[in-house]
């Protein structure tokens, strides 16, 4: 296969941490390779047990460097076929001491094993066919989900959702290629011949078209988009973001880049991992500081898919609110909000959106409004499988774009032998979203960005 | 025992995250709790394999929530008494991804889990007599071990080097009681009896004189010393500052907590853990902001256990170098670096150890006379245990005062039955070192200071 030239090689002994570089209870090293855990039988002290207990068995022992013991673990034993990567493997279970797991990394880097490449574990599992590209893409995508939705929209893929579409897709493929090679081995046959036309292939398009359309949505969930809270100072925008971090169950991460001039955190809005920031008021000011505040602020919102602009209802219409709205008039990002509604006494003018951050009366709606604007003009996923990966969607469009081609061919009259060279490379882009047939470069580029450990 | 009142039940079931809450490669949801495996069975698809594995095997499968994957995962089996905690154990190998781990743990908590406490597994491997206390403690000690050295020492703790030696002391203790008490069941008799005086305690109270001298050791070792570089601006602190990081091949953290005041990080010097502060340079400022800076530098001067004091050797002696000395004259924790000495003219002043953070010059020497100062007066541990714990330490010292009272006691001519209560107690300090008798108020407290889901 294409893999003689690749850097990962495959018949290196690699380890390294697969669990964060932090104390904890428990961390993980994680270790692969032909013959591994004979290597590794001379730095346990179980020894015997490590070379001869069946496969998925976890050891207690000591790593052992000479005789100085440098943790107490538990080693599980993977033999090959089975285990990850489809090579034998051990997974240690050792104290999650910094300098314990520096001591033990840097033994096993003197003991024949070398530092594992990000992703290099899944490359592996990849090339001793445990998985398809599509899952090794899911793996790093579960890692990375922000949100419920987007973990389970990438265990889905794990489970072979879209290397299923793909193949049936293929299968169509093959068999329309198929009857083009009859008529083109039977040309001036008597036999009744399918007649091969640009209609053969709407069933197939269609259903690449249909996968297509999930990927707007699918990078949504994956990436999650940006949301920011503006307006005035003391219009309410502090108790808004704290409202939301509240109502938020599946909250994923605690406040973080709190700076002087916004404070941002990642929230899930019905199952869409939204970065939600809070700008420092909009004022117009002449300290330089403020300038610079003002300024991050615009960029925020500048770069924000949805943005939130409280109104104070107790002020009502203020000369600042007039010039956001003329500055982003027709802006479709925008959702205005009439906040302090509780104790206001006008109504809300027509565009506004009542809410109060005290009370929450506005919040389900708010969350309603958010959702449609992201998800405007596009596909929202049910059941299907749902497609986040760019190089995925390039793929499928340049099959797309081969299918075109024939279909182009055939209406100009070429001959049939000609414009199934375009069938056969729609073929080819499919067979490279799998992995079937890809290039070294795809492969390292993809797999770089994987966790290291993974 | 004493277990009823406390509130770790170790009735129920518990669950806790083992591994970092941060994105990465793997993570580790541990469980334990009479039938565990059982209940466990309700939210895993390969639910008959988990049942019948025998202990300490790995399972492939799902965690499923009614017919919803959550993650597909790994799940290590343990079976009484042969797991970390005694009892039935699984420790589920997970996704490290953040909106899984949590989906996982909530689905655990509706299944009958509750989330363990700190320390709570330990607390029931004490429980169900997998270790003593000595070695409980020694688990969290490896832990947060800050060097290398820090982590061995723990290590050997773990390893029973403490309780050994306790149970050693006990040991020679019982046969002093022994002996005390066959004198007294026979105080009239003829028989040659051997005349308990005040120097049959010698061997044992020098036995525990030795342990405690090595806890101030142990407590460097284990929470590390600051270290802090004052002098003038441009001095060289912070070309000293990186050089000590370049130096420190066993660094275990990155720069942190960076302001405008300090720079700190974490370095080992032999062994020792180091907290370095890179001042800000101490200047006389009006600006409140510098007064601040100043009187923080001071703080951390204040509290430090080593004070490297940098003079320019090109500039010589300054004012601002003869006010510092005059301040801490008699100072211990100072060392005056004449730095620059590769540029300078004037060779250092006595008093002064000439350095070069350009070159490296004297650095070595440097790292040996912290050293010295950190260790001033102090036992350096060789091969024999060292104790960390204050626990521990207060335990020592209470029976050595029991000790002390019953030889006392003897000397005044007190009955020996009235003296021999002294001997009781110091036993009983010393079967509170290793736990085999001990209050819930020190369980709990000891126990609450571990990392979850350890």
């Amino acid at each position: 296969m294409i893999m003689k030239d690749i850097k990962y090689d495959p018949d290196d002994l690699i380890a390294a941490l697969a669990t964060p570089w932090a104390e904890s209870a428990l961390a993980v090293i994680r270790t692969s390779g032909p013959e591994c855990i004979n290597k590794l039988a001379g730095v346990f002290s179980a020894s015997d047990k490590l070379l001869i207990v069946p496969g998925n068995t976890v050891v207690y022992g000591h790593i052992v460097d000479g005789n100085t013991s440098l943790d107490e673990v538990m080693a599980a034993v993977y033999r090959a076929p089975k285990s990850y990567t489809g090579q034998e493997s051990v997974e240690f279970f050792v104290h999650g001491s910094l300098p314990g797991i520096k001591k033990i990394l840097e033994l096993l880097f003197r003991s024949g094993f070398r530092e594992a490449s990000p992703g290099e574990f899944t490359f592996r599992a990849f090339l001793n066919q445990k998985m398809d590209l599509t899952r090794a893409e899911a793996v790093q995508e579960i890692i990375s989900a922000k949100s419920n939705q987007a973990q389970s929209l990438a265990l889905n893929r794990l489970s072979g959702s879209i290397e299923g579409s793909i193949n049936s897709i293929k299968s169509d493929m093959t068999d329309l290629l198929a009857s083009v090679e009859i008529q083109l081995d039977y040309p001036e046959d008597e036999v009744e011949m399918p007649d091969v036309t640009a209609s053969e292939t709407k069933p197939i398009e269609d259903k690449m078209n249909r996968l297509l359309s999930t990927y707007r949505a699918g990078k949504i969930y994956q990436e999650g988009v940006k949301v920011v809270l503006a307006g005035k100072t003391n219009a309410g925008k502090s108790s808004l973001f704290n409202l939301f971090l509240k109502e938020d169950r599946s909250i994923v991460s605690d406040i973080h880049g709190t700076t002087r001039d916004y404070l941002e955190s990642w929230i899930s809005i019905g199952g869409i991992p939204v970065r939600l920031f809070d700008t420092a008021g909009l004022r117009d000011a002449d300290h330089p500081i403020e300038v610079e505040g003002i300024r991050r602020s615009n960029e925020i919102i500048d770069n924000a898919h949805v943005i939130l602009y409280l109104a104070d209802a107790q002020e009502g219409i203020t000369p600042e609110l007039t010039s956001f709205m003329t500055e982003y008039k027709d802006d479709k990002r925008c959702v205005y909000l009439w906040n302090k509604v509780d104790k206001a006494v006008v109504s809300a003018p027509e565009g506004f959106l009542p809410v109060s951050a005290l009370t929450g009366e506005g919040f389900s709606t708010l969350e309603k409004m958010i959702k449609e604007i992201v998800f405007k003009d596009q596909y929202v996923p049910g059941n299907e499988p749902v497609i986040d990966s760019m190089r995925q969607k390039n793929l499928l469009e340049s099959a797309l774009d081969s299918i075109n081609k024939y279909n182009d061919a055939l209406k100009r009259g070429m001959p049939m032998d000609m414009a199934a060279v375009d069938l056969t490379d729609a073929l080819h882009s499919l067979g490279e979203i799998t992995g079937e047939v890809t290039s070294v470069d795809v492969l390292e580029r993809m797999f770089s960005n994987f966790c290291v450990g993974k």
